[in-house]
């Protein structure tokens, strides 16, 4: 395999991961939202997010091409092998905890997505172009969300701005580049997300301040999930996600 | 298989089944025990209980004589194909709960096993004399907790109460016979375990009595377990369980 190729996969296995963890995080709310709508549309976004990892993990099983397929990437690796940002595997938290995490998330993709539809890869660029409409929807609902909790009760501002405060040293690792990424920058395939913080914190700036809530300073910061050095929490969300297909081994439905 | 061999089989698999999910249970205390020492006990009651697992599974593959073995029966069973009392599954709740569930399960064992004893089956006569040794020092244990703590606090008193008011209408189902049980009980294989309630009655009364704790009304009863009829809890607890197992089939150490 040569070195774009075997980068490319990498790649995409690291962007599916996001979309799966961060899909199942999501999914954990399902009967537990605060009211029937939002209830649905969280469940919605979730699905997004995981329809996103199918195509990702599709795509990279075709370029390992040794008889994998999405469901083995899902489910048939440990949380070593897993390649998420730590930020998408932080458990859901309080409704707030969860908004937060949402927006930033949203943002990152906000600025990222466009960035990947410009690839030179055909397949990862249409996996963004079918993304970016979906994050202009999430986008809005976690922005109404973190205005609504933030600029909303005493406990509501309080829960937000804790929130901000507990995520705050998870986000830097969005903007990390690699030897592998730097390649793929280079290459035109992938996206040089280093460039991409200015733009993520000032769209985060604006909301958090429309929102009452102070922007953290940069005093603390938790790498790993890129190397597969993962919070415990990983490992945990993992046995529930991947205990029926591990349960049922080559299982045809 | 003859009746009784299959009979055998059932039985073995659920005193297994029976132990191995309260060990479980219990080591779930571990490194959150009150002090240090009572730290290590509990944690030493957890082994003798999957030891108890491991020998009744053990004579279970080899009654079953498939290709099976005692990891087979622990590892690689659904919640629906476990046929353990629901008491053994409860999750652990606070101390005072563990303690009073334990009492009830220790109580259980000090009327049932010296009947075993007297089994023709030579395998679960054994079985039942070495947990026999095993049950006096359990007992002594998961006794004086519950007089320590209904006969304690406001609070611990309070707490253990409770414990016996929401575990009581699940003691009801050890008393339970089938056609498989009856069938080993007039073999003199198995325990008619529907004479030994008195006797637990008796046993527990006089320990909740000493410790302050009033004893429910038989106003409930949940059941289903031996039919493979669980708490929601079981398949939580066997997804944790389970997920090392099934994540390396095969595995050798």
């Amino acid at each position: 395999m040569s070195d774009i190729k075997a980068a490319t996969l990498e790649y995409a296995t690291r962007l599916g991961d996001d979309s799966v963890v961060l899909g199942h995080r999501i999914s954990e709310w399902v009967s537990y939202g605060p009211f029937l709508e939002e209830d649905i549309a969280y469940g919605n976004v979730s699905l997004d997010y995981i329809g996103r990892a199918r195509m990702f993990y599709t795509y990279a099983a075709e370029l390992a091409a040794d008889g994998r397929d999405e469901d083995d990437f899902a489910f048939m690796r440990n949380d070593r092998e897993y390649r998420n940002l730590l930020l998408m595997e932080m458990p859901k938290g309080d409704f707030a905890y969860s908004q937060v995490r949402q927006l930033f998330a949203d943002v990152y993709y906000t600025v990222l997505l466009p960035e990947l539809l410009q690839s030179k890869d055909e397949t990862l660029s249409a996996i963004a172009a079918k993304a970016i409409k979906e994050t202009k929807y999430h986008l809005r609902r976690s922005r109404d969300w973190v205005l609504r909790l933030g600029d909303g009760t005493e406990e509501s501002h309080k829960r937000t701005q804790k929130a901000v405060d507990q995520l705050w040293g998870y986000t830097h690792e969005m903007f990390d580049m690699d030897e592998t990424e730097q390649l793929l920058a280079d290459e035109g395939i992938g996206v040089d997300v280093s460039k991409l913080r200015d733009a993520w914190l000032k769209m985060v700036t604006d909301i958090l301040t429309e929102a009452t809530i102070t922007v953290p300073e940069d005093s603390w910061a938790v790498r790993g999930g890129r190397t597969g050095y993962h919070t415990e929490n990983l490992g945990h969300m993992l046995t529930e996600m991947q205990i029926v297909h591990r349960s049922n081994p080559g299982c045809k439905w």
